[in-house]
């Protein structure tokens, strides 16, 4: 099942994709569940599984705008320097513990929504990623029993303004600009996604492909992720994992590559779709 | 004026304190606004300033659980390497710009609420820091206009898990094991608190000082702070800034301090008052 959360003529909505047809679940499941993050919550998904066989879809998919798949998450937790090849571009060692920062939610777009490049930096850079989002909560997770605490998958762009990002030690603002982080396009369910299943990953920029890379090929695994993460702070339902992203991204090329305005930028994931966002300035 | 969140009857709700007299909002603006954050917002300062005017105080400060004084802030951005004797004790340089890391909601606790020392580390330490309060939202707020956009101000904790924190080079790990960040008593509006008005912060471990530092000694002054973030993302009522800690955090004396089971930290602003939590070990 693809899930997807979106406006309905300016209403916050989620629903159901399926080919072209989207099913609103805001009519049928709203009052239980005003948003995606708590359908989540509310252990619902089977209910909207059900929703989808009596009910026929009245939206199509092509025609709607799009939020970031969750626009509410209570905490977006990123992992850097999570493959060999990233790592070693940009000149780092691989450490035990994976390095972790946070995204702000309004630093988030929503698949088909530009990427906006801001007055500060024209060094705006990509970073495919797969994100995971969290189904059911809880503190100090086991590795062995992450893959249930998974709710489903997204793709995820980390868009990164480059030279604000190592202005300090810390990446919090070039990894906090507003709407740099692609979200999207919906959630695939985590019954679709067997535990471990290796998946693919390609960042392509004007068709172009930038970065290739397995899940098989992660320093620290999903469910180490989740592990380590819940060590220190419980996970909650609708909270967003992104994984880390692999290397050839356009900051390390030689000449370095920036993300322009009438760029396309392209996230794919095989076992999940297409996150797709142009590039443009900010008004 | 005071301002405080706190539980009545494990309801959340806020009001305003008057020594230890309490005046509980929700009955009066809870309608209008749900919540601290929501009355900020909304710009009800000035009606529940009112309302103190023509309701008799009902509770007693002394009497009840607080919560953090602003729960559920949409962003905590927090400020390190901001005063120039705790750069020096670290072994780091003074940056051009701030160096920035988030906490999350769930982080932080109350004013007179125990701050919990995880089982997967010894190293807690205490850093005491002033804290901002957002009203009015804005992107791209000039030094000159920040003033205007602060609601309040508040005492924090800063408390950190300091092998967490360096594990790599970023951060946030150990700024985030659940309830180390204490926030409280409450905030003071910032009509009781000139513009540049010197504040003087200090730390107290078992009553023994740690810390003591004014605002004059910051590197990247408030506004400054709030210019630089809000060049990045959108500030918004409620949001929280954590405007860094003096020399004299614990793990960098000879030898080390850290906070254990049954010790006592206080954060006193003389502008603001005392945050006090005792500290003791996650069950």
């Amino acid at each position: 099942m693809k899930l997807i959360s979106f406006l309905n003529q300016g209403t916050p909505s989620y629903g159901i994709v399926n080919g072209d047809d989207v099913l609103d679940l805001t009519p049928i499941l709203g009052a239980q569940a005003p948003d995606l993050k708590t359908l989540i919550a509310r252990d619902l998904l089977g209910a909207a599984a059900d929703a989808a066989k009596t009910h026929p879809p009245t939206l199509k998919f092509s025609q709607l705008t799009l939020l970031p798949v969750i626009p509410n998450p209570n905490k977006i937790v990123c992992v850097g320097l999570n493959y060999g090849e990233h790592v070693r571009e940009t000149g780092k060692q691989i450490t035990e513990s994976p390095a972790l920062f946070l995204r702000m939610t309004e630093s988030q777009a929503a698949h088909g929504q530009d990427i906006v490049r801001p007055p500060e930096s024209s060094r705006l850079d990509y970073e495919g990623e797969i994100a995971v989002i969290i189904g059911k909560g809880g503190r100090r997770i086991s590795e062995a029993d992450s893959w249930s605490h998974i709710a489903g998958y997204s793709c995820y762009n980390d868009g990164s303004i480059r030279d604000w990002q190592v202005a300090t030690s810390q990446w919090t603002p070039g990894k906090n600009f507003w709407r740099t982080g692609g979200f999207g396009p919906w959630m695939v369910t985590a019954d679709e996604i067997a535990p471990n299943q290796k998946m693919t990953l390609v960042t392509r920029l004007n068709g172009q492909e930038m970065q290739r890379a397995t899940t098989e090929m992660m320093i620290h695994s999903i469910p180490r992720q989740i592990a380590y993460i819940s060590a220190f702070i419980p996970l909650e339902p609708g909270d967003v994992i992104v994984t880390g992203t692999p290397g050839g991204i356009g900051n390390k090329r030689t000449p370095p590559i920036f993300m322009k305005p009438g760029d396309v930028v392209e996230i794919e994931v095989d076992a999940i779709g297409v996150l797709r966002n142009g590039i443009r300035d900010e008004a």
